[in-house]
């Protein structure tokens, strides 16, 4: 097998960082190929917008889905979304290595989303979902959030963590990912921060990266989260009357 | 009245930008004072990072809550955030003004709500949500789909717009908005691709201009959309048992 992780923290020594090292090492001594598009390190550019297309299908008006399309018709897309797609291609599972920040991913990923999964190369109208690009590949989130378990509920201060998730998750199933349940660290503050002593930081980063590294090992046990695909809508996209999964 | 309107789209003649147009006319016909952040072309750098603090709390590891909490009591916040929360200091109203791209804000959008909404300046743990901030204040999203509506609801292809939106209100109900509810324009698809007749184009624009006006003229009359506060939590942050939303 072969595993990408998309890496998205600004400190290399974050616990964010120590669970992408858990990934690389658990992995590789499962005898699986590992890269890792380390976002910040490379300095990848979140925003989508006309600088990046060279020549433009239209030059006066920026439409990007055009613009993607177009690129990936004529393989002019910009070198690092051709590697970040060239990665993708080459990877069984990828995994999602990041914070919850603002309710979701941070900005830095979130561009990813927006830049590398471009119109025409990896969906059409016709190929997404339970059609899309990626089926038989699979997508897990690894996420830490600062406030605690108790905090992320229906009804809680932070809100429910599936449905937190939901927009991200739903993102990889429209690519067609069969997409894991994620694997979540709360109440992570980084040290230096207020709420964190030292030794607090070293004993739960212990016995994170412990259940993370458990939760590796048993991925191909995992049944994939449910999303609801092409036989359950109608022609215009609305959910069958039979269908009630609630979101 | 005071309104900010946050408008986040890279192409200056996009359905975008009409409607940012609609909402300057319209509220300065109404005797409001507006502003605008254009994140485009104001190049916002949505990317939270070590490098936005100088000096640095803590030079050896990066904590964005605690390097945002030091440079608001330091009065060091880099000058593009200082100027975003003055403009939030002056308006009453703020519009999110942005297309859905994969499930939420685009990159650029998001990272304002990273670099911004600054730990320490604009919340702490006692001020926050309906003890925020910003109470008193109004926000609310006005954003563009490219699927149809019929597309957007419980199990429906492009998911449940009000899901998809639930975590951006949720971070503005966390720094104490009263969020009201969203103005969706669906099925815009930029005029240059493949869906869109410029026909079709600018008669959809012309519709909505005069939707959008219209509640823009409403929006003194508009109830919030409801979400927990503190009385509805436990002190670990649970939803207390007589409490039930559904999210």
């Amino acid at each position: 097998m072969r595993a990408l992780i998309i890496h998205c923290h600004p400190e290399p020594a974050s616990f964010n960082a120590a669970l992408t090292d858990v990934s690389v090492r658990t992995l590789r001594d499962l005898d699986h190929a590992v890269e890792i598009s380390d976002l910040y390190a490379e300095a990848f550019d979140p925003v989508e917008r006309p600088g990046h297309f060279r020549p433009r299908k239209d030059r006066t008006f920026f439409s990007a889905l055009a613009e993607q399309r177009h690129a990936s018709e004529t393989e002019a897309l910009p070198a690092e979304i051709h590697r970040e797609i060239e990665r993708l291609e080459r990877a069984d599972l990828v995994i999602f290595q990041f914070p919850l920040w603002w309710h979701g991913q941070p900005a830095m990923l979130k561009g990813w989303f927006d830049r590398v999964l471009v119109n025409g190369g990896l969906y059409t109208s016709a190929m997404r979902y339970d059609r899309g690009y990626f089926c038989g590949k699979r997508a897990i989130c690894s996420v830490t959030t600062g406030a605690p378990a108790s905090a992320f509920g229906p009804g809680a201060r932070g809100g429910d963590i599936d449905h937190l998730l939901w927009p991200l998750h739903y993102s990889l199933h429209y690519v067609g990912f069969s997409v894991l349940p994620p694997f979540l660290a709360f109440g992570i503050q980084g040290h230096g921060y207020a709420y964190q002593s030292e030794t607090g930081f070293a004993s739960r980063l212990d016995a994170l990266r412990a259940q993370w590294a458990g939760r590796l090992k048993q991925l191909g046990e995992l049944p994939a989260l449910r999303f609801p695909g092409w036989d359950d809508w109608d022609d215009a996209g609305a959910a069958k009357p039979d269908f009630a999964t609630g979101i």
